[in-house]
Parts: C-alpha cells; structure tokens; sequence
C-alpha cells in the first residue's frame, strides 16, 4: 500500500494537480509556516528582541528548518509521481534542478547556515520568494500572466511616461542646483545632490531633510511641484489602470470557464 | 387612548417603519445630540478646556445622559409595538438582547461611569458606534450592503494588491536596513525599525523624522519611492473604485424603485 | 448722438448683451486690470517690499481705484439701457442694489479706504470676488452651472465618503491620543490636539512637526496611514470625477449647439 | 560609387526615410551616445568626482564631441540627399539653419566650450534637447502629436481647474497670513511668504519647514487641506487622462495601419 500514499502526498504538495486551482490543505499549511518564519527573521533583526529572546529565536528557527527539510524530503520521496517518462531517479533528479528544488535547497541552507555565521541571517527573507513560489500556483498564476501581458500591451505609455518624468526629476533638480547651489552646497551643490530633493518632492514625499530657502529657489520649486506631481505619477497610474484591466478580464474569464 | 401615542413613539423611533426610506423627526434629533454629544467628549480630553469649563461639562454631560436614558426607557416602554408573536415583556427583554440594547446600555454606562471614575472619559467616544446604528437604518442601510458586496466581488484583486504593497514594503525597509543599518542604527538598525520609515515613505506621508543620509541609502530610497508609491495606492485605490461603482448601481436601483 | 454711444457702452459693459458667451473686449481689460489689482494688493502685504516701493504701491493703488471709479461710474451712467420697464433713475437705482453694483461700490471703498487706515489693506483681496463676477459671465457660467448640478446628483455619495472620512479621522485621533498621549503631551494630550496629526498625515502632507515616537505609536499609525490615506481622498475624487463628467457634457452641448 | 554610400549614409541618419517608423541603427547608437554625454554632464557637476576623475571626465566629453562632430560633418554632407529642388550647397546651407542643424551646431558649442571656460559646464544638459529631437522622430512623432491635441480638446477644463487651484492656494495663503502672520512673521508675515507653504501644503509634499503653531491656524489649515488637495491635483489629474485617451487612440490607428 505504499503507492496510493506516496500519491496522495504529493497531489497534496502540487496544488496544480487540482482542476480548481485551490491551494490544497498541506500548501496552506506551508504557507502558514512560511510567513511565519518570515516574521520570525524580521523580529530577529531587531538587537533588542533578539537579545532578550535569543534562545526562542534558535529553537523557532529549528523548528522551521525541520519543517522545511521534511517538506524537501517528501518532494524528493513523491517527485516520482510527476506525469512524463524517465525512471524515478531522473525524476528526482529532474525536481531537484528545477526552480522549485533549487531555492527549496536555498531555503534551507538559509535556515540553518546563520545558525554557525549569524552575519548572514539577513538572507533568511529569501523565504519569500518560496511564498511567492506558492502563490504562483493556482489561480494566482494565470492572474499574473494576464497583468504581465496587460503591462506589455501598454508598454509605450509606460516608455513615454517614464521618459517625461525622468526628464522632469532631472529638470528640477538642475534648476534647484543653478538656483540654490551655491548657498546650500551640501545638499543642492551638485545635479545628483539636487536629484534626491527633485525624487523626494515629486513623489510628494516631502521629507524636509532638503528644501529650498531662497525666494527664487522656492519659486522654482512651488512651479515644479504644482506641475510634476501629477507626471510623476502617470507611469504608476498606467500600471494600476493595466492591473485593474487584466484583473476584470480575469473575473470574466474565470465566470465563463467556470 | 394609551396604545395610539406609544405607536406613534415607536414609528417616532424606529425609521425603518416609514417607506421611503427617511430618517424621522426623533431619529434627526437623537443624532444631532449623539453628536453633541460625540464633540463634547472630544473637547473634554483637551486638559486646559476640561479644566476651565470642569462644571459645563459636567452639566452637559448630565444632560447627554438624560436624554439617552428617556430614549431607552422609550424603546423599552415601545418594544411590544414591533410586529411579530410574543407577549409584552418578551418583546422588551428581545429588545434588551439585541444589538441596539446593548450599545444604548453601554452607551448609558460610559455616561454616567466617569462621573464616578473619570479616568474611563475616553470611552465615551462610543457614542460614535450609537451614531452608526442609526446611519445604518434608512436607505444608508442598502447602500451600505452594496459597497460591502461591491468590495466583496473585487476581494481577489485586493488581495494581489495588498501582497504586492506589503511586499514592496518589506522590501523597501530591508534595502534600507542593509544600506543604513550601520549609519543610522536608531532608525534602520532592524527591520522593524526599518518599516515605519517604508510605510510613511511608500504612503507618501513623509514626516522627515527617519530619512536616509548615505549616497547609497539615498539612491535606494529614490527608486523604491518612484516605484512603489503607486503600487501602495493601489488597494486603496480598487476600493473607491468598487464603492464608487456600488453607490452608481444604487443611484439607478432608487432611480427605478422610485 | 447721446444715445448710441451709450448704448455701445453698455454693450461692451455686460458680456451678456453678445450671442457666443465670450467675454468683450472692456471685460478683458478690466479683468487685466483687477488681476493686476489682486497681484499689487498681494505683494504690497510683503514688508519688505511695501518698505521700499511705498510710493509706487500708492500710485497704482490711486490708478486702480481710478478705473474702478470710471467703470463703476460708466455702469450707472449706462443703467438705463438694461431691457424691461421702468425709469432711467429706477434703473440705475436697480443696479446699484444689485450684486454686481454692490461689489464694485465694495472694491472701491477696500481701494481708498487704506490710503487713510493701511491696517485694513488685507481687504484688498475681496477684488477677486469681483473677478469671479466676470468669469461668471458668458460661457463660464454655465459650465460652472453643470458642474455644481453634477455635484448635486452625487451628494449622497459625498456625504457617505466624507462620514467615513471624518470617522477615520476621528477614530486615529483617538487611538494616537491613547498611545501616545501620555509620552507627548503638548502633541497628542487630547484627542482635538491629535486631530491635527490625524489630518495632516490622512493627507499625506505630513509635515513632521508631530509623529509617533513609541513602537505602539508607530504601529497604529501605520496602520491607520495604510488603510486611510485613500478613504481620506475619495470626497475629494468624488467631486473630481463629477467635475469631469460635468465638463464632457459641457463640451457636448456645446458642440451641438454651434 | 560614391552616391550609394551617401544616401545609405542619409537613410541612417533620418529615420523618417523608413517607413514603419522605427529608429535606425544609427540614430540608436546616436541615443546611447547622447544619452552616455548627459549623465556625463550630470555627473560631472558633483564637486567630489569632478576633482577625482578630472581626466577622465575630459577625455570623455572629447569622444563625445568627436562624435557630434562627425554626426555634424556627415549630416552636412548628405543634406543634398533630401528630396526637393534645389542644388547641393543650397540644400546643406538649408540643413544648417533648420532647427535640427541649429541644435547640433549649439550641442556641439557646449561640448568645447567648458574645455575654456569650465563655468559654463551645466550648459551641457542642452545635450538633453538633441534626445528629444531623435524621439520626436519616427513614431513618437504622431503619439505626441495626439497627446497635444487631447490636451488641447480640454483646455477649458484645464483653464477652470487651473483656476480653481490657483484661487485655493491664494485662498489658503491669505487665511494662514491672516491667522499666523503676527506668530511666525518670517514664514507667514506676508501673502507671497505664505503662499510658499500654500503650495507645499496643497501638493501633499509637506516639508515641514513651515507649518502653522496656534489652533486657529491648524483649524484653518486643516480645513484647506482637505478640501484643497484634491482640488490641486486635478489640472494634472485631467491631462493625465487627456494623454492616456490620446495613446489608447494611438494604438487603435497603429493596429489599423500596420
């Protein structure tokens, strides 16, 4: 009776085995531990926390480097399972050089390698390209090849747009660094100086580090701002209105096939 | 000749009686003083109003709570008119256990309460949850539940954008921690840290108390703005979208009904 | 000859009297000439400068309120050419009781009156409500018309927008008040002082002079910047929206009916 | 065989020759050049690298004016290769005062003259304008044509938004002056002071550098910004939709003409 478990684990671990496109229980499971332990190596950048709770951090992180071992091992054991020729050990082969295999591998080497050079534990968030590995199955998939090809279909927007705003940023700040540079050198002294200004203001962030204190560079600069916060944000709002556009098409897509 | 007027309170109280849909006289009254009542609890966490006007306060709170407690004796003394079997008390006990009951004694308690115990002021703000009750009767009540079914139909497309948004945020605080991490440890000295200044960046909020000062930090920051600043929008943005949409469906349904 | 002369003058006094809506050539001029009046009464509030040029801001002031007196004198003197019954001094009577006359005898006095009380040169700016009056004229008026009747139809949406707007307001007030009222009192020690907190950061001016300090803090402020930000806008996209919509049906009927 | 190689040599420099409207290899390679000379130029201005690489940034900006040079020389050379009548030195004298030859001729000034007279180096982003003159060229052509003429369709709307947003912020300045001037004299003291944080406000960016301290000038500024902001984004939020209705017409004649 070895087969039929052997099959249902691994119909367990690809969702694309289901007609529906639903995450079966055992990817929602491994989800779960997946952002879980993204926290966990968030939480853990922070001295303070892991200072006070070094030893949960090392026994959490353990426990995720089991999980995910156990989960490398049952893809190897149920790779067998997957449609196509080839003897087993091909197979097994075949999954463990796929895209999948290799950042599984990475995963865990990122587990478990901090453990011996805490330096690198920073490379632990790579545990999220393994979620968005799972996300990608599914539905989620085909929603994101109809974004991708509605992103490109308005790719000279995108071009024009961009170039418009590019040559805005790099307007303004030349003209803060002709109109201010020589009384704030350090922060307007130079274009790539001014340019951080001319980012920061265009994109409304506005943190205040950098403003002009001239009448004539606040002039300038009331005139770039009331005329490029808008261009500034075309290229993003053909992004968005291409999103919304291949999300509807999904919709109705989905509610015929279904 | 006792029945007559307590009908008359009880359509008074209850807008839902009246077809179309409008608030009655009692209702528009009892909002105005929820309101009042809403502005006087905010102006009263304000330490020198409180302690200038102590006796106005406290008399228009004693006021507030008049009024509130005449209205739940009226429900109370009105509950049998609602339709439906049941014997006088029943109905008044039923209406004790519902929702509305509930929050008008709740409401009761946090007006009397910090007469006694002034610490527990704050929770007066309550009120507001009073206030929504009776938005939600009237035709607010069905515009209300086709924003929530609008919202509810787009819920995959909220769900890709508020992945990507978080995404981008984490990714952001990330680069920036490795980038400042050093420079500026108070700041960007841990992820966590590193977030508040992603979402006040990504927001485009931008207080300015958390901004990179390295060349590198500065070049990270002015790409993940230019970037992501849209992406973060864009839940935000399918929302209005959806209710927009919701309150134009309705706008037609009334047009026919009417 | 009295006649004619008249008769033309009052012509190019109302834009009115012309078939196309556009403005007449002595409206153009006295637009130029109020603009003018508004930039002076502008840069005269500028110590610095109303130091040096005191006698040039007095000069133009008298010129300013020379045209004015001649076009308020030449609109009375014209009066009588208005259309329907009554006597030429019945008339004139007419118009200075109207809006229009009432306005101009306005500007005149906010132009003489600071030459003997400078304190009340701030005045001066009420001279664009009277170039609102022209603008009102020809076709500007009814554009402005669709606009405010395309606003109108939308006020429920309005309403509900800016109810969850002001609730969302309110409701981060309050929660930065909680958190961080105690640790910031002069910033967040009562919920009108958060107000502007809230306000500033809703609307992503975020200015910097008030911001979270404390981990609790910054958590819901996050939170509430995330999920606010875009509810905050929506009124005011709301009305965006009527606008434009307005304006294409403008230009329709417009179009058809030339 | 001279005359083959100069007209091949024609067709590569114009790209209108082609039909389908795409760039030539050469004007490709004329882009990258053009583009490698601004950030040259941009670069250049930061005091720190300039005094590094000294030599480095000469040599460079030698290639590139060999490379205008040659552009020059062989654009000169085959000018007689235009279409029309007219001899060959008529036709070259004409390419010399066309717009394009006059460009060329002032990029090719800036390039050199910094080499004497290092203060005028910023003149080298001139170089900016021969880009746009190579993406006016082929199919950017026509799309920015229709951009232009969208826009132009709803000049009335950009007019009355324009005017709008230039009233609020003139209406906010003048509010701020009124209730801050006397506080804080040196940022709110005059109209043309206050307008500075009008703008600052309205466009969302909020230094912080100036903001209001008293309670009336928060309530006021309170109230300006939530009403005013989106008021001021929409003169772009309308050419915003004016040049995305412009390219969607775009694609449809290029999906009909190909």
């Amino acid at each position: 009776m070895r087969l039929p478990l052997r099959n249902r684990v691994w119909l367990q671990l690809t969702g694309d085995a289901k007609g529906g496109g639903r995450l079966t229980g055992a990817n929602w499971a491994l989800a779960t531990v997946i952002i879980l332990a993204v926290l966990s190596s968030i939480l853990a950048t922070e001295p303070e926390l892991h200072k006070r709770f070094e030893h949960e951090f090392r026994l959490v992180e353990i426990l995720f480097g089991l999980c995910f071992l156990v989960e490398y091992a049952a893809r190897i054991w149920t790779a067998p399972e997957a449609p196509g020729p080839g003897t087993d050990w091909e197979k097994r082969w075949a999954f463990l050089k796929s895209g999948l295999g290799l950042i599984e591998l990475v995963v865990l080497i990122v587990t478990f390698l901090p453990m011996f050079i805490p330096e690198v534990a920073v490379l632990r968030l790579i545990r999220l390209l393994r979620l968005m590995m799972i996300a990608r199955m599914g539905r989620f998939s085909s929603a994101f090849n109809e974004v991708l090809s509605a992103i490109n279909e308005r790719r000279f927007e995108l071009y024009v747009t961009i170039a418009l705003a590019s040559f805005l940023v790099l307007f303004g700040a030349t003209a803060l660094y002709l109109a201010e540079g020589h009384v704030q050198p350090d922060k307007f002294g130079s274009i790539p100086r001014a340019l951080w200004w001319a980012v920061i203001t265009l994109t409304t962030v506005g943190y205040g580090d950098v403003s002009p204190i001239t009448p004539l560079g606040k002039m300038m600069a009331s005139v770039i701002a009331l005329a490029g916060v808008g261009l500034v944000a075309m290229p993003t709002g053909i992004m968005a209105a291409a999103f919304s556009e291949a999300m509807q098409n999904h919709r109705k897509r989905r509610g015929k096939g279904e």
